[in-house]
């Protein structure tokens, strides 16, 4: 029976990192969508949300089952409920992904204001971010975790900046408000990627360190 | 021991209540600073955000703590479980108005572009749908949980319409862009706590009814 249950959770972790790789090509095919100006590609984003939706179904139902059927204790009980806020956290971070998406496609018809660089450059820390919260999940690395947490300095930073960009033009060429508006969104989205991949950390931290650094993050080490 | 798992149960959910009560505060509150351009009421709510998060790792502790000692089952479990997330939801729910006050903070400079009336109207339906969800939460109550659900499409509506609007306003009055986006901000923070409103609805009638219905809201009856 431990063997099956031990089982059952390098079922439910590889489900875990099978959707996180979802979230973050998601979020690469928002981006894409956006640079590439292609309207094509930003909906069969939209479309693939379903697929995110799904997946996060079946981590939390695993969860629920191994919770109440295993009554698991200690550790094994918290890497669960970690689970099943790390599966919500991916979850969010689909439906971002979705917001640029949606972002891409209203700017579609129109051409660029200028190269993407700071957007793309964005998602790339957003992305690897995300990717390094959950390596650092699976194999319960509190040191990693923190790394990562440093990291979203760098997004919010990033998206203070943009925005005070964009509001400068958007002063001087009204007729594209619309426009810079939806980039100050995206930038927005991804500045709340980060966010969710910090939760990831914190959430790993407390289960590799059992102890609490949420809303503490400053006192990280 | 029954019964005193049942009277722990009972401390938890008068715990969320009150953490729920406290959150709508903070709306109220965030709302107020801005309608009445008082940067000091915006300050008293950003300061009071840590008394939610304080209640959060409460709720999140006691929550825990009964998963690991009593190994509930079946439909206590699943009330732990949701109780978990709606604890997440109404910290998530407390951060807006944190956002909404951080708005306010800024323009507390600057006198009202007009009155504010839309605002105010989509922050009394946010929190009625607050309260309504934890009402229906605590009396497992489904029915009330999709009346509440279906308020959420007044939000979604006045948002849309709100945003349209200072849209024109930004193109006509460029040296007041920076005073309308926030208020556009404000108004896609509200439109936010109405989905985590949703978030508790959903989960309601998950444990009323033991069905899913996350993702399927348009097949609500």
């Amino acid at each position: 029976m431990k063997e099956h249950f031990s089982e059952q959770l390098e079922d439910l972790r590889r489900n875990l990192i099978l959707m996180g790789g979802e979230v973050e090509r998601q979020i690469q095919r928002s981006i894409e969508a956006l640079t590439e100006v292609d309207a094509e590609k930003a909906a069969a984003v939209i479309a693939n949300d379903g697929e995110i939706d799904r997946m996060e179904m079946v981590v939390e139902e695993q969860a629920v089952q191994l919770l109440a059927l295993q009554q698991p204790v200690a550790s094994d009980l918290r890497f669960l409920i970690a689970a099943l806020k790390i599966n919500n956290d991916l979850e969010r971070i689909g439906d971002h992904a979705v917001n640029i998406a949606e972002g891409a496609q209203r700017l579609a018809g129109q051409k660029p204001f200028k190269p993407f660089i700071d957007i793309p450059y964005m998602a790339e820390v957003a992305m690897s971010m995300l990717k390094q919260s959950l390596d650092a999940f699976v194999n319960r690395d509190a040191l990693l975790a923190k790394k990562v947490i440093k990291k979203d300095d760098i997004l919010d930073d990033k998206n203070v900046s943009i925005i005070r960009e964009l509001l400068t033009y958007m002063a001087e060429y009204p007729n594209l408000i619309t426009y810079f508006l939806e980039l100050i969104s995206i930038s927005k989205n991804l500045e709340r990627v980060g966010d969710l991949a910090t939760n990831i950390c914190e959430d790993t931290i407390f289960i590799a360190e059992a102890r609490w650094v949420k809303h503490h993050a400053t006192e990280l080490t």
